[in-house]
């Protein structure tokens, strides 16, 4: 609508401005060295919601990271939408390969470089940008909230908790997510599903000691061997995942749904040309994108172990470690998926080591029914600012708290997502670019207004 | 004898001092940062030599690490002795596990705690004080020269340069060495043999990024998955090593030798429980002390690869590296096994990664004929002291630049080491116990007077 155009158009370097201080704040939700940035970054997000019309807006301390929750209510009649988002962001190592700091945000090609520009700061802002967009020009036409996490990225341990407690609260008609991506400008998308998340860590433990490599050296198994051999069994030469019962509570997709995707514009000699290798890799008898979209996976995120400094030391190491991670999809339990990777580690352990294997966090995946009014409203605000109608995709990551909302809240959710898959996001020299978050900002108030008018 | 074990008494306390100061020094030649510490120790052990009675003692700049040369000639007529150590150590990495610090020595029950205790500070210096032992005494039967290098834990780089081009200054009748160790004090042994070394570093290179893993985990080879696979192909299940061609040139021990191995008393059980495994692991037929003497190995010395800190971090990483090294045996060549390595890794790389692998440094096997009379008067020594004739044994360690100096010497090797294998060599917590440190004093002058009248 041309009124909130031409007021964003006026506030655009301010509304820049205003993400960019957001993005100087180190909140790594992981390091317990950044605690006090998690407050800093939350009491800035409580301030940017009643500076942009929320009527009121709190922080909720939590036994990890606060929550932010804001609202303005302007008519109980009307259809409430509930807006969720997170504060904080992953760690930024490797360091080294940042080209500016990460939390020392660059303009270049109109790209926003920092972490979190995109996942997930510069998405929720747009949302706060929208509310005072809609507050000013006078068209906000339902009631709206706003639960902001510093969480996510460590699995929001301690959102079931607040959301349990506070459903009179959260009381609202729809969930509205930005924090995924679309195809491109060119080829606007909507995600209908976000896959689930097992995330666990092993530690293998051979000696009870480092040891020197000639004088023991094949006579005692080595934790980092015997760690790789158990790694290297969990993919089988087509590259199954071989944990006994993974696959067991998988919902195939049909034939239909795959020729669908099969649609969506993908261009595999440019995907592989974009990361750089040569070809690409996954389960045999699936395309890549229903290798990130519809098929759960198994990846190592993590391994070390012995001497990793500069030149050679001659040790046969008393232990290794490795992080893993499944996605899953549905109908994949997070629960479930856990117990049997860490069941496989521990029980394939071979002799003369011993393995723990532990849970980090996990997450249940969660799907968008496409013939929702929620979904349609959000296709109509995408091909009213875009002029075409948005592909439905299935993406690859993981919301942890999605099925959670849908269970507590009895609420359907809606993916909104402004970035792209090339957003660097968890990498080094995580970007946004600014039409993006533009867009995004211009396109939200639309959904507002659709789907108020769809109640 | 009497003399000296008097003078050695009544010295004891300064000879543990000395030491003491050299083990302050952290002289890891592995790492640039400690470059001056290098020069430091060798100026240290340069005024040791002088102190201790060498008539010249004299630091030698190579492209790397300096060598110290010293000697004491009474009579040209007389043999000549060529004492190798070296004053370099290896990191003290992990220094966590360290219950005291790596270069500020602790003295407990008896035992001195020190990064370089043993391995070799300790036992080159041995040397140092036998020699003050004799020249106080009047019973120095030898002539003797001291080479003491600064590589000999990055592969002795540069001291192949230095033999070659000092064949004169080296000109000697044998070589002592003293940087191995022995069963215990109860049985005391000699080793006839070392391991060759043959180490490579092989870095792994997926996408061009760091990846999130939900986003392309399934598309894309993770280059931890894969170095996990090239690494576990390298043993088969009875743990043969799987390299083509490893195997070739190994001499395969008789029967008779490994029947006079078995006689060495080993107690399998008190081995695992010294180590804290369940049980032992190795190359299936044959014994522990045939997989650490006689047997080639394959170790994986280090290992890392994406997110290794605290928490939890959904990355597809986009490099993994390892640090893999090989013992080698009699008849096996350095060069021809790195290379084999190098080839393995590079050729079985999974499409959707590249592979570098490259030499760290190598050494090659060597052994000392025992019906040589070197050998003897080491045994002869050993009785003297120890009461009992020595073991002879295969060690499992490396000593890289054995080979060289039979080839370009043409001089035998005799090990006559007097520390013990739960020393900790490379590991944290390195010791050597006071009693091994006097009695190789006492034991030193014992060769030099056999060698001396074997002539």
């Amino acid at each position: 609508m041309q009124v909130w155009k031409d007021y964003q158009e006026k506030n655009k370097d301010r509304f820049l401005e205003e993400l960019l201080a957001l993005l100087r704040i180190p909140s790594v939700s992981a390091r317990t060295e950044n605690k006090n940035d998690m407050l800093t970054c939350a009491e800035a997000v409580k301030k940017g919601l009643l500076d942009a019309g929320a009527t009121t807006a709190t922080i909720y301390p939590t036994e990890g990271h606060p929550i932010v929750y804001g609202e303005k209510i302007i008519d109980p009649a009307l259809p409430t939408v509930l807006v969720y988002g997170h504060y904080d962001v992953q760690p930024a190592d490797p360091l080294e390969l940042w080209n500016s700091g990460p939390f020392d945000p660059v303009i270049k090609d109109g790209k926003i470089y920092a972490r979190g520009s995109a996942d997930d700061k510069g998405q929720f802002y747009m949302h706060v940008k929208a509310l005072e967009t809609m507050v000013e020009t006078g068209t906000l036409s339902t009631n709206i909230k706003f639960l902001i996490e510093g969480e996510e990225e460590v699995g929001s341990p301690n959102l079931a908790t607040f959301v349990k407690a506070n459903k009179a609260l959260l009381d609202a008609n729809v969930i509205l997510i930005s924090d995924t991506s679309m195809i491109s400008m060119e080829n606007p998308s909507i995600d209908i599903g976000v896959r689930g998340l097992s995330y666990i860590e092993v530690e293998v433990t051979g000696p009870n000691r480092d040891l020197h490599s000639g004088v023991y050296g094949g006579a005692v198994a080595n934790p980092i061997t015997m760690l790789s051999k158990m790694i290297a069994s969990c993919h089988d030469e087509n590259n199954h995942i071989t944990i006994p019962g993974f696959y067991d509570d998988v919902v195939e997709s049909t034939d239909i749904e795959r020729a669908k995707m099969a649609e969506a514009p993908f261009d595999a000699t440019e995907y592989a040309k974009d990361l750089g290798v040569q070809t690409l890799w996954g389960e045999k008898g699936y395309s890549s994108n229903e290798r990130t979209g519809i098929r759960p996976t198994l990846e190592v995120n993590g391994i070390w172990g012995g001497y990793t400094g500069e030149g050679a030391k001659t040790v046969l190491p008393s232990k290794a470690f490795a992080k893993i991670s499944c996605r899953l999809v549905p109908n994949q339990s997070s629960e479930v998926i856990t117990e049997k990777i860490i069941n496989y580690f521990t029980s394939i352990a071979p002799a003369g080591v011993t393995v723990k294997a532990s849970e980090h966090h996990g997450g249940e995946p969660y799907m968008t029914p496409i013939d929702s009014k929620e979904y349609q409203a959000a296709a109509s605000a995408i091909a009213a600012t875009f002029g075409k109608d948005p592909i439905p995709v299935r993406g690859g990551g993981s919301i942890p708290i999605c099925a959670l909302f849908e269970k507590e809240l009895g609420l359907k959710i809606v993916f909104m997502g402004f970035g792209l898959d090339s957003d660097n996001l968890h990498s080094p020299n995580e970007k946004f670019d600014i039409v993006n978050f533009y867009k995004g900002i211009e396109t939200i108030p639309y959904f507002h207004q659709f789907y108020a008018s769809s109640k």
